[in-house]
């Protein structure tokens, strides 16, 4: 096995792709990774392992504010996005074949665009991916428009929490309004969201929403849907039907408890997270600007300070390529991304950004810097150091 | 969080359900739970995180003799048999509408039955469940006779390697021997076999395997499926593309180490560990039968040594109720199993039982004992000084 450890001096501001697991949460982890007992078994280990794993149910539903009973374990994101989507798409249009349509933004994670794609050429959804403004803020008025339209035909509505490029919060609270009032469900991808910004699912009114453990300090391979318990989801795998008929597999016990974990330091640490990653990204946009002027924020603006995720920082550099900036930072130390490392390794513009109104150019031209718990000055002002020579370098590649 | 280290004296014998993690998985998890990179970004950390897990494939493509290409990481058995099944079927079907049929063995874990259930009943699957004579061994006259009876119309066949409960290995050289004349792709669920027996995927001759972390000394929550790059498999979940298209989902780069490290730590002491574990079971056996004389065991005789898995004791106890002996002995600090942990929970006959010809009376008074790395002479002199007095209260509970 190679080293894996980056070397100390690696400037890691890529936390939205990925953040380093919280201490308390490795130990919890490496705790339970001793232990033996499969969840499912009767005896005493079985029982053991069965107790963590009801604890760190009752520990999510604490810090989410949902019934220990909404919370259904999944092996991550994409699990949990793939399940919302297909499972509640299924058991709406199973109950009236008239519901087929599904209305979701332009600006939806792949999690959640490629479930859609899927379910329109295979299962005859009917998919509303409805526009956005220039900051990446869904347009409350077509997405009105198109439940007013025909609200008995709609199966549901998925709209992301934050979206996990240029960080721009979403008007949760007013789709939830339009579709409460014709009984649509809604799913919300809430990956970026946990631990940064507030998320109550109970206040939130959603019907379901996505969570995965190593965007919040916990570990890969472990994530859940938390989903109302009156919203029928037909299962997507088939099994021991382990989580409530829902999920089938056997349960890890290890990555739960540490998931739970994680979700209750972040949230906890939550309000003073947030300030401090805020201070370094204003700070990094900022100074960033003064260095290279025609530099320029994507997605929502740093005030007010509740429309974007406070650890995104998402830039554009006008005459340069994206992806040679992240290969000369990275040479420097310095670690960010062009968009989601979901799709990473095929260059092609982002498509939140082109849903912003960007044109090619200006699609390919930006840089995301994500801040996270490890996060310091000091990775501010290797950035500013840094920006300037690799600005010019990239321009100098391009001319 | 609870304790959930079991007591020092607790009497292990439920490997089959979940086997402790290897020291040395857990140290492969462990270091790399606390590294930090998206496997799928494109800087420094994640390209070492992409290294990780690619020499990880290597390791497992070594170990089980396939190509890294062939691995395909899932989230475990469950996942890794729903997508062989209904990816293979879908694959297959498309490609030839004429191809309707699955045949597969009436002794399936749960994670291939109840797939082929709903593939059944929603996907207009022909699902033949062939029969097994009284040591639970597919009957392959009539595996020969359904294929023959229209080869065109077989979109797969599924055949465990080792049958989870009674341990019984199954006649897979015959099964693939069968479908080749008539090219019909053959997945096997080997989560039982690997470690315990050879297995060898490319001599093997099967399409598609399926193996988890949990039952060979590495993590919950990880798996794959090895399955050839000529089977075209139709993806289940949809988002990154990860593995091939195949399967979408951040890659768990800690999960991934520790798999690999423990599949190939596992095959690599395979044959030493199988005559430690069958030295324990054959001993059991014995020495069980001499304390309760009407004892007996379930699936193949002890001798030749290779019809079963090493480490599997199913014993019959009659007069008995299985989960009444199982608690008795519970209550002792031995722990053990009444069949597989995945549908445990719900107290019904044993459809392996049955499919093997038993009745519901000895389909229920059964358990089985399955040795790991962790057993020793001392389990079994725990199982055998115990065993008289919980049979006889039993059997008292009964009357």
């Amino acid at each position: 096995m190679s080293q894996t450890t980056p070397e100390p001096r690696t400037v890691y501001l890529d936390h939205a792709a990925t953040t380093p697991m919280l201490p308390v949460a490795v130990e919890a982890m490496t705790a339970h990774l001793v232990a033996v007992g499969n969840p499912s078994s009767l005896h005493a280990s079985g029982r053991h392992a069965r107790r963590v794993v009801e604890e760190s149910r009752e520990t999510i539903a604490q810090a989410l504010d949902c019934r220990p009973g909404e919370v259904v374990f999944t092996s991550g994101g994409t699990e949990s996005d793939n399940l919302a989507l297909k499972g509640i798409f299924w058991s709406r249009r199973d109950s009236d074949p008239a519901r087929t349509r599904i209305l979701s933004t332009a600006v939806e994670h792949h999690a959640v665009l490629d479930p859609l794609v899927w379910l329109a050429e295979h299962e005859g959804a009917e998919v509303e991916l409805l526009p956005v403004d220039a900051r990446g803020r869904l347009d409350v008025d077509a997405f009105r428009e198109a439940v007013g339209r025909d609200p008995g035909s709609v199966a549901l509505a998925s709209v992301m929490w934050a979206n996990n490029e240029v960080g721009t919060l979403q008007p949760l609270d007013e789709v939830v309004a339009i579709a409460a009032e014709h009984g649509i469900p809604v799913h919300t991808d809430a990956v970026q969201a946990v631990g940064s910004v507030p998320v109550d699912f109970a206040a939130s009114g959603v019907d379901a929403l996505t969570l995965t453990g190593h965007k919040v300090g916990g570990p890969y391979g472990v994530g859940a849907l938390v989903v109302r318990r009156e919203v029928s989801v037909t299962p997507l795998g088939h099994g021991g039907g382990q989580e409530r008929d829902i999920r089938s597999g056997t349960l890890d016990t290890p990555g739960i408890a540490a998931l739970a974990t994680a979700v209750e330091a972040a949230v906890k640490a939550r309000s003073e997270h947030a300030a401090h990653v805020r201070g370094l990204r204003d700070d990094l946009v900022r100074r960033v600007i003064e260095v290279v002027p025609d530099a320029h924020l994507h997605g929502a603006p740093l005030e007010p300070a509740d429309a974007r995720l406070p650890g995104n920082a998402h830039l554009g550099f006008p005459g340069c390529e994206g992806d040679s900036l992240l290969m000369l930072l990275d040479a420097r130390g310095i670690e960010c991304s062009t968009g989601s490392a979901c799709s990473a390794g095929v260059p092609q513009p982002s498509h939140v950004l082109l849903a912003m109104g960007c044109d090619d150019e200006q699609a390919r031209h930006s840089l995301r810097f994500s801040f996270g718990h490890t996060s310091t000055v000091a990775d501010v002002d290797a950035v500013v150091e840094a920006i300037g020579p690799v600005v010019e370098r990239a321009r100098a590649a391009r001319r």
